[in-house]
């Protein structure tokens, strides 16, 4: 059987220090921006260990990144003619995997890039005339195929179809290329029990339910050899992180309990409900210290100067107190980088990493980095 | 007649050379967290033309603030005893104006924070109590009253329903004090015509119908040589910016045309639907360069790997090309400095400042500043 692995997308958490663990554990990493690729490097990878995918690239990006020895995920038909140029024009043949946008997707992923216009890939319509594109261009390579259509999905069954789904147009495309293909990256939409109700995702199931696809695989001499890559970040990352935040000032206010706490929007954009909900549901969020039978219910703001910033609405926690600290937990994966930190200039949060012996504090300062290094700057 | 002035809320775009030319102008500026004082301060404002506001503030916060000569707006009843105690200890007597929270709001305001359990200021019902409390604490002065209900509204006869409500509190808060008040704060809540079917507000109908409001004030004695201030922000920056972004790809996808922009919701969280809307409505956008009979329909993506990542959906522009420069109108408040701007590390954005002669480079890196100036930093 061929090699199966995991690649980590750094976007859900690209601290260094967190990547480099990862990197040793998965020894591949997903990069979805340019700068997201020189951090990968720097997290000791290889180049042909590191795939850069993302429909916005920018020309300055391909240039550098052309002939690197790294993976590119192409997403449209030009971007696939530019790297071509430009790979022609530095005399080197460039790895691509073609990203491909299915038509349909189970219900249950939170978020879904199919069935609907999309930025991502190019539709599963179009994939032969793009697959016979990409063979006539000799400088590009078409190492194999992506996908990726749905995120944060919490029931197996939906993401045993999504995969299965996968393997018939791997399969399909593989038939039209009528090459072996080296590598299938499937892109794996495991979700985390954010809310009430929600269960973990059974992995078991999973793995269960989707062996007849990956038998089929195995059985189809185009694809047999290939390497089965799970591009997976949230469901890595963002159990093993929290959000600590305490407690500022606390009042009544038409007859609900108010904790003002110092992180809220700004340090953590989804728990307020504002990345891509539609309304806020209450993430896992607990008041650290001795168990207390007694509860109140609270509104739990955040310190900015907007109606908007809640961390929760109508929470159950035990009596809180200024200085209280609150846990908002499965905060480890798009929280912190995925907030506007900057907004009202309330002070930085800071990371750390329990490493079992020691909080080690791996707070970076990312922007200073980034304008260091990117290229295309004024 | 007492003196009038504008405050402009720093929080509503912090750039520096922004605020040093509003602050030259206005005279006055309202800062929502503790390094927002120190942007004011830098913008050449002495420190009792400063307000310091927000339900969230450190105690090591108050502890540098408290004497500095800058007046706080105080939001809660634990604050103003924190606030006595510091100001107690430091031998100083502290100029505060009370935050008191409406009970009610009249339709048309984008966002309020009245009518149900809120973070901001004290009930209307609590303020008796509260005045009490603080006259009751020889540390502090009680200046005056500042009210903030609700914001973005471009409805002329709601805004004037509320400021003729803030001027009967005022004038109920201080029959309750038994002072003469010396300033008081108006949040103004003045909108911008975001969205198709809006209309800027008719500033000279608020001015006309405010005008018995005003002239109860000025016939009130305790009021009548308060100082008068209408605290502003997004109208005053809100129409002065755009965000120009370039086309990177351009791609057809079941049926719809799209573009994938360089910009994002990193670098616009409110045009991309997801800063407190419920659901996206497009933005004032445009195509820059000459203007065309032709137009098709677009799904304007940003770069982001994520597929909430649209600054906007079905908008119909002239035909996009890669490299096309796109205009988000309106977007000179709350645009990039509410934005979570390190999310998947692209390029940062860049600011420039047209000041009819040239194109200045007004870029600031905001956290590196913040970092080194705030307290409380482990």
């Amino acid at each position: 059987m061929s090699a199966t692995r995991s690649s980590y997308a750094v976007k859900s958490n690209p601290n260094p220090e967190i990547l480099r663990r990862i990197a040793s554990i998965t020894g591949h990493l997903d990069a979805s921006s340019f700068f997201e690729v020189v951090r990968a490097m720097e997290a000791g990878l290889p180049p042909e260990r590191i795939s850069y995918s993302g429909p916005g690239k920018r020309d300055s990006e391909l240039e550098r990144f052309v002939g690197c020895g790294g993976e590119l995920v192409v997403e449209a038909l030009d971007e696939i003619e530019t790297v071509a140029a430009i790979a022609e024009g530095k005399g080197t043949r460039q790895r691509i995997l073609l990203r491909i946008n299915p038509d349909s997707i189970p219900k249950g992923f939170g978020a879904s890039m199919s069935k609907k216009p999309s930025q991502f890939g190019v539709d599963e319509g179009q994939a032969a005339q793009v697959i016979a594109r990409i063979q006539s261009l000799p400088s590009l390579d078409l190492t194999g195929f992506h996908i990726y259509a749905g995120s944060n999905c919490v029931q197996a069954d939906a993401i045993i179809d999504n995969i299965t789904n996968m393997a018939r147009l791997f399969a399909e495309s593989a038939s039209v290329s009528g090459k072996p293909v080296r590598k299938l990256i499937f892109g794996a939409g495991f979700g985390l029990p954010y809310h009430d109700g929600q269960e973990a995702l059974d992995v078991a199931a999973v793995r269960a339910g989707i062996a007849p696809a990956l038998a089929e695989i195995a059985s189809n001499p185009l694809l047999a050899d290939a390497q089965k890559v799970l591009e997976i970040g949230r469901w890595i990352v963002g159990p093993c992180g929290a959000l600590i935040t305490s407690c500022l000032s606390r009042k009544e206010s038409r007859g609900l309990q108010v904790a003002v706490c110092d992180a809220g929007f700004n340090t953590h954009l989804a728990a307020c409900g504002m990345m891509g909900s539609v309304f806020q549901k209450n993430w896992p969020i607990f008041r650290l210290g001795p168990s207390e039978r007694e509860t109140e219910e609270y509104l739990l703001a955040g310190p900015l100067c907007t109606s908007i910033d809640t961390l929760a609405r109508r929470i159950t926690l035990p009596p809180l107190h200024k200085g209280d600290r609150i846990a908002v937990l499965m905060s480890g994966a798009y929280g912190l980088t995925a907030s506007p930190d900057g907004f009202i200039s309330h002070p930085a949060a800071r990371e750390y990493l329990w490493t079992g012996a020691e909080l080690q504090d791996i707070t970076t300062t990312r922007r200073a980095e980034a304008d260091a290094m990117l290229p295309g700057r004024e």
